[in-house]
């Protein structure tokens, strides 16, 4: 695979202060720590929180040439004994058979429940790695180490973990907590611009779920949040605050978890209906469609200004994100196609579906009581080209 | 297979009441209920606690032709759509293969977190369908009915799921508590001798742990028990409520939830020792031996009487239990087969092994510092004719 270019740098000599999160979970409360250089420095973290463990690195073939050498470096330096396991990359490694493999790997080092699993990688790996140390023993010691922007303010925070099935993605698997994630956003220079936008689109989120002030800092900074300034640890920074609020006050999704999901009813469908194919759509690109489409919906429906739609619209484009079904390339994807697939995703509960709305810019809202027939004619407004 | 002869019951009219175990465990709290017929009242059971639910049943082929009609039946009666998955009966169905494939049939009946996975059998299928329900979706409801004295009093209280992996057994699991167990003494009348004694086992070990009370009752009523008399489920109703209490004081092992491997340390080995071949030895029966041993050598210790210690050989081969190394059918064990499986089975630590001694009946202990050398000359000493 040919590599795309990676982001420049235009800030070589920044110095960007670290910044630190904590999750709220009790006695499973975690840091996340966001900074440049922390990789080398994960020896010293994780032994200063688990003195005295051994690790397994799980991580993808990727990632593994880029980071684990120096990962390995720096865990070595900490006395901490290693053994690394390497998977493919890419979304099909969620699976049951690379499950079997790395929980066999993990078995294989012997490692104890007080030992640590350690995910380096995106989310795919996050996810797999967090299942596998869920289940090992009944549970053993995680620390996330996410490399891209995806992963560190979404997929690393909330001990969400699991594969996909042939019926559908992260269909199997655990709440397990890590015991610490470390962002070092130095790794996110070496993304392609797509999959940087991908994983702003997670960003974005977050400001229109209910932060309308970060949605307007990323409007003035999204330029320095591409480029690498100080700004982008900052968003990096809010967004973890704003996931882990949201997951210290429902931690297994018996609630407002669900405003996560903010365009991820279409963006599931959406992935669904072109097959999971990265080539058409990648999730980051789904949750960008999906949150332009929940807004305009919303606003179809009379919830929402045309205005806070409008401006939703205009900041994903101008991030360089799809915000149509029309703009995803290769054959056009029909009305009937589209509800299918999001039937197939959601509960239908006596025939009304499940979906998050707005009332405007950070005011999302869970609503279980949407008609079939209203976005059935809203897609085919949608469609008409 | 050949079924064995069932346990005679010289009670066919006995009115015998139903006995109920809490399992205090906060928001994770449920209900054991223990007595004649509650297959058939399995359906309003459940829907009283679980109203408006769906089901799969996960059970082996040995189980589902005796019991799986009567169990769909009582939950039509109560309205709840159900669809049963047969597993092929014994110890080599915890596989990742069989796991993949329950959670598959749970998925294909597109089961959501509300609904409920059944286990109707022995341990095995209580252990599988219950981590199967721990990973779908992240977590659905379960239910226990299990149909052995092993599984009644041991394997379906207390949350503990799992497989074997070639590394061992029950290596790769979660604690994933049930939202009820019904346990059905009826469906033990249909045990082997040789299965009822095994789980016997697990019943005389409460006694042993900390209650010599109960044990002083099982020597008393020992007749009564294998017979089906009220004793039988008295002595369930008391190891349920024993292995309650320690659960709800240690629900993920952290302390004193060890102390039911009592007589495990030496049985695990036996198991070991012997690839697990059920025509050598069952669970049960190296639970026996464990104890036994565990007995033994708390005496060679200087800890425990003789005469502690030949109670419980004279109780366990009252009841048909094996007690010596010598004791197990087919090529002779050697001491250096034993402490090889010994020290995989257990965690050494600065070369000490760690063992639930005892100080007499009743009186078990965790010890973290046993001298290998001193298992090496009891064992020794056991493995003289």
């Amino acid at each position: 695979m040919i590599p795309e270019p990676a982001v420049s740098n235009p800030f070589p000599a920044r110095v960007d202060k670290e910044r630190h999160v904590r999750v709220a979970l009790a006695d499973r409360s975690y840091d996340i720590l966001i900074g440049e250089g922390l990789l080398d420095r994960a020896g010293a973290e994780i032994a200063a929180r688990l003195p005295g463990v051994r690790a397994v690195i799980v991580t993808d073939a990727t990632v593994a040439e880029l980071y684990l050498a120096r990962l390995e470096i720096a865990l070595a330096g900490a006395g901490i004994q290693t053994r690394a396991v390497t998977l493919p990359a890419g979304e099909t490694t969620k699976s049951f058979a690379h499950l079997e493999a790395t929980v066999d790997a993990i078995l294989q080092a012997r490692l104890e429940r007080g030992d640590v699993v350690i995910a380096l990688g995106g989310g795919v790996i996050g996810d797999l790695a967090g299942f596998a140390s869920a289940i090992v023993k009944r549970g053993t010691n995680f620390v996330q180490v996410p490399t891209t922007l995806l992963a560190q303010v979404d997929s690393s925070v909330g001990g969400k973990t699991g594969i996909n099935t042939p019926h559908g993605k992260n269909l199997v698997g655990a709440f397990h907590q890590p015991s610490l994630v470390l962002a070092d956003i130095a790794t996110l220079d070496t993304l392609s611009p797509r999959e940087f936008a991908a994983g702003y689109a997670e960003v974005v989120k977050y400001g229109l779920i209910d932060r309308p002030d970060f949605f307007d800092f990323l409007e003035r900074h999204r330029g320095s949040v591409f480029a690498g300034g100080p700004e982008r640890s900052e968003a990096i920074a809010i967004s973890c605050q704003a996931k882990a609020d949201v997951v210290a006050a429902d931690e297994r999704e018996t609630g407002a978890r669900a405003l996560l999901n903010l365009g991820h009813t279409f963006g599931h469908a959406l992935e669904r209906a072109v097959a999971y194919d990265p080539a058409r759509l990648v999730h980051g690109e789904g949750v960008a469609i999906g949150m332009a489409l929940a807004h305009r919906f919303s606003r179809t429906l009379g919830l929402c200004s045309g205005q806070d739609a409008g401006r939703v619209t205009a900041h994903l484009e101008a991030a360089g994100l799809p915000t149509t079904i029309g703009a995803i390339p290769g054959p056009r994807l029909g009305r009937e196609t589209l509800m299918e697939a999001i039937a197939q995703d959601k509960k239908v509960s006596r025939g009304r579906l499940t979906f998050i709305l707005t009332r405007g810019l950070g005011q999302a809202f869970v609503s279980k009581d949407v008609d079939p027939e209203a976005v059935v004619r809203f897609l085919d407004e949608e469609l008409t080209p």
